[in-house]
C-alpha cells in the first residue's frame, strides 16, 4: 500500500510558525474574539482547536459563550470595540437562512472567516483585491481556503504553471455545495482552471471558467450525470457531507486519487488507502491557521498597514 | 355581521394615484426590470401584477425570463446597465441560502424589494436613513412595508401618537418568520412599539422595544407558550403560511381582532368575518405599490435628487 496520508497538523505547521515569528518579530498582539452560542460538539472542538493554536502563536483569543438571541447585538458591539482584531461566529446557531444574515453582520474589517457577502461574492467574481489600487487583498472563506492551502501543499496545483492557471487540466468533484464551504470551493477551484463537479442532494453541477465574461469567471451548468459516472473520472475527490453515514464507495473512486474530507466525520471508507496516492483526512487545523493568517491581514488593514504602506 | 372586509386593491390605489401623477407631473420614466427565473405560480401572478401595474402608473416594466444559472450575471449587468432604475427577482430561485446570497448581489442603489443586507439590518436596527444627513431615507423590504400601510390605512397605527410610537399598546401576531417578511415585519411592528409575537415551526418568539440599547431598538425572547395561549390576546393577527394546509382556528381569536393575511393561500377559516372586525384577505397589490414606492425613491437617489436637492 503505497497511499500518503497527510495530516492537516503537518500542513498547518509551516503557517502556524510564520504566523508566531510575525508576530514576535512585529511585536504586536493581535485579538481574535470568537462568538459560541451553540452546543454544537463539532463547533465546541473547533473552539478548543482555536483557543490553543492562538496560544501556541501569540494571538489573544477570547472565547465569548452567549445566547442565540444575544449574537447579533454583540456582533455589533465587537465590530465598534477598537480592542478586536478578529470576529468570528461557531456556526450552525439559528441554522437556516438568519445564519446567512448574521454572517453579513460583521464588520468587513474583522471577518477572518470571510463569510460576508462582500467576500464571498468576490470569491464568485475572481475578484482578489479589496481596493482599486490593489493593495488589501480579499480576505478569502477559511475552510475553502484551507483546502486550497492543503493542495498547493499536495502539489495538485502546479506551481510551473502561471499563477490563477494552476489547476488547468485537473477534474475534481467536490461533495457539497453549501453557502459556507461547498459552493465557494467549487468556484475557487474552477476559477484557478480545474474543471469541478458538484454534487449535493440536489443534483450535479460542472463549474467551469467561461471565456472573456467580465466578472464571473467560471460559469455553472447543470448536469444529467450520476455521481457514478463522474466519480471515476476525478483526480481529486473533497468530501464535507456532515454526517458519518455518508461514505464515498472506494470502489468508485480512480487509481491515485488524491482524497481529501473536510467533514467533521469519516467521509471514505476504511479503505480508502488501497486506491488513493494521497489521502488527507480533515482539514480543521489548517482552517483554525488560515483564520489566523486572516486575523493578521485585517490588523494590518486596520492600522493601514497595507503591503505598499509597509514597503 | 360587521367585519369590514378592505381589499389590498382600495388600500393600494390612493399610493398608485400618487405615483402616476408624480411620474407625469416630473416628465420621467422609471425602467424596473423584473428576473423571473422559475415557474412558481405564484411568482408569475405577481410578475403579471407587477406588469399591469407599471404600465397603468407609467413605469417602464420589463420582465427578463432567464434560467437560474445565469441570473447572477445578469443581476451584475443590469446593476451596471444606467437606463435600468430598479432590479427584482421572483423568489423562490434556488430556494435554501443561495437566494439570500443573490438577494445581496442587487445594488443597493437599484434594490426595489429593499432585500439587500444593508436594507434588512436597517430595519432590524431601527436606522431609517441610509446617509448620515438623513436626506435619503431607507428602502424598506415591500411586503413588510406592505403590511405596515395597510396598518396604517386601517387605523392601527394610531396617528394621534408622535411617530415611531404608533402601535405602542398594541399586541401583533405574526404568523411567519422567514428573513424576507415575518422577522423584518416583527422588528418593525416593535420598533413601532408594539409586543409582536412572532410564531413559525421552530416556536414562538416576543419582539419589544429594549430601552436605551444603542442600535437594537428591539429585542428578541424566547418564550414558552402556546399559540392557544398568545393568539387571544392579539388585536391584530398577520398569517403569511404559504400552505393552503394551513388555518389560524377563528376560535383562538379575540372578538373584533384585526385579520391580514400575506400568504398566497388563504390562512383564516372560512368564517373568519364571525369574529373579526377588519379582514384583509391579501396584500399583493399593496406590495406592487411599495415596489413603485421604492422604484421612485431609487431613481431619484441615482439622479442626486434627495429631499434636500429637491428642495
Amino acid at each position: 500500500m503505497s497511499c500518503k496520508t497527510i495530516l492537516a497538523s503537518k500542513v498547518s505547521a509551516s503557517f502556524r510558525n510564520q504566523i508566531k515569528e510575525d508576530i514576535k518579530e512585529r511585536n504586536i498582539k493581535p485579538k481574535l474574539v470568537g462568538f459560541l452560542a451553540n452546543e454544537d460538539p463539532a463547533a465546541m472542538k473547533y473552539a478548543e482547536w482555536t483557543s490553543k493554536t492562538c496560544a501556541e502563536t501569540g494571538v489573544e483569543f477570547e472565547l465569548r459563550k452567549i445566547s442565540k438571541l444575544e449574537l447579533e447585538e454583540k456582533i455589533t458591539e465587537a465590530n465598534d470595540d477598537k480592542s478586536i482584531n478578529g470576529i468570528m461566529v461557531y456556526y450552525p446557531v439559528f441554522g437556516g437562512k438568519q445564519d446567512l444574515y448574521l454572517q453579513s453582520c460583521v464588520s468587513e474589517l474583522k471577518d477572518v472567516e470571510g463569510l460576508c457577502h462582500k467576500f464571498v461574492h468576490n470569491v464568485y467574481h475572481n475578484i482578489r483585491f479589496m481596493d482599486e489600487t490593489e493593495t488589501m487583498k480579499c480576505i478569502i472563506p477559511c475552510t475553502p481556503l484551507a483546502c486550497v492551502k492543503i493542495l498547493e501543499y499536495i502539489g495538485v496545483y502546479n506551481p510551473v504553471i502561471p499563477y490563477g492557471n494552476r489547476l488547468y487540466g485537473r477534474t475534481i468533484a467536490v461533495i457539497n455545495r453549501s453557502e459556507i464551504v461547498g459552493r465557494p470551493l467549487a468556484a475557487m477551484l474552477a476559477n484557478d482552471g480545474a474543471k469541478v463537479y458538484s454534487v449535493d442532494v440536489n443534483g450535479i453541477q460542472v463549474f467551469t471558467r467561461g471565456t472573456g465574461i467580465k466578472l464571473a469567471h467560471h460559469k455553472v451548468e447543470d448536469i444529467d450525470a450520476t455521481v457514478e459516472q463522474i466519480i471515476p473520472q476525478c483526480d481529486v475527490v473533497i468530501t464535507g457531507v456532515p454526517t458519518p453515514k455518508y461514505k464515498m464507495p472506494t470502489s468508485l473512486l480512480k487509481d491515485g486519487v488524491v482524497a481529501i474530507n473536510f467533514s467533521s466525520s469519516a467521509n471514505f471508507e476504511d479503505d480508502i488507502k488501497t486506491k488513493a496516492s494521497i489521502f488527507v483526512p480533515s482539514v480543521g487545523k489548517v482552517t483554525v491557521a488560515m483564520l489566523e493568517r486572516n486575523l493578521l491581514r485585517l490588523h494590518d488593514y486596520q492600522n493601514d498597514l497595507t503591503e505598499k504602506n509597509k514597503n
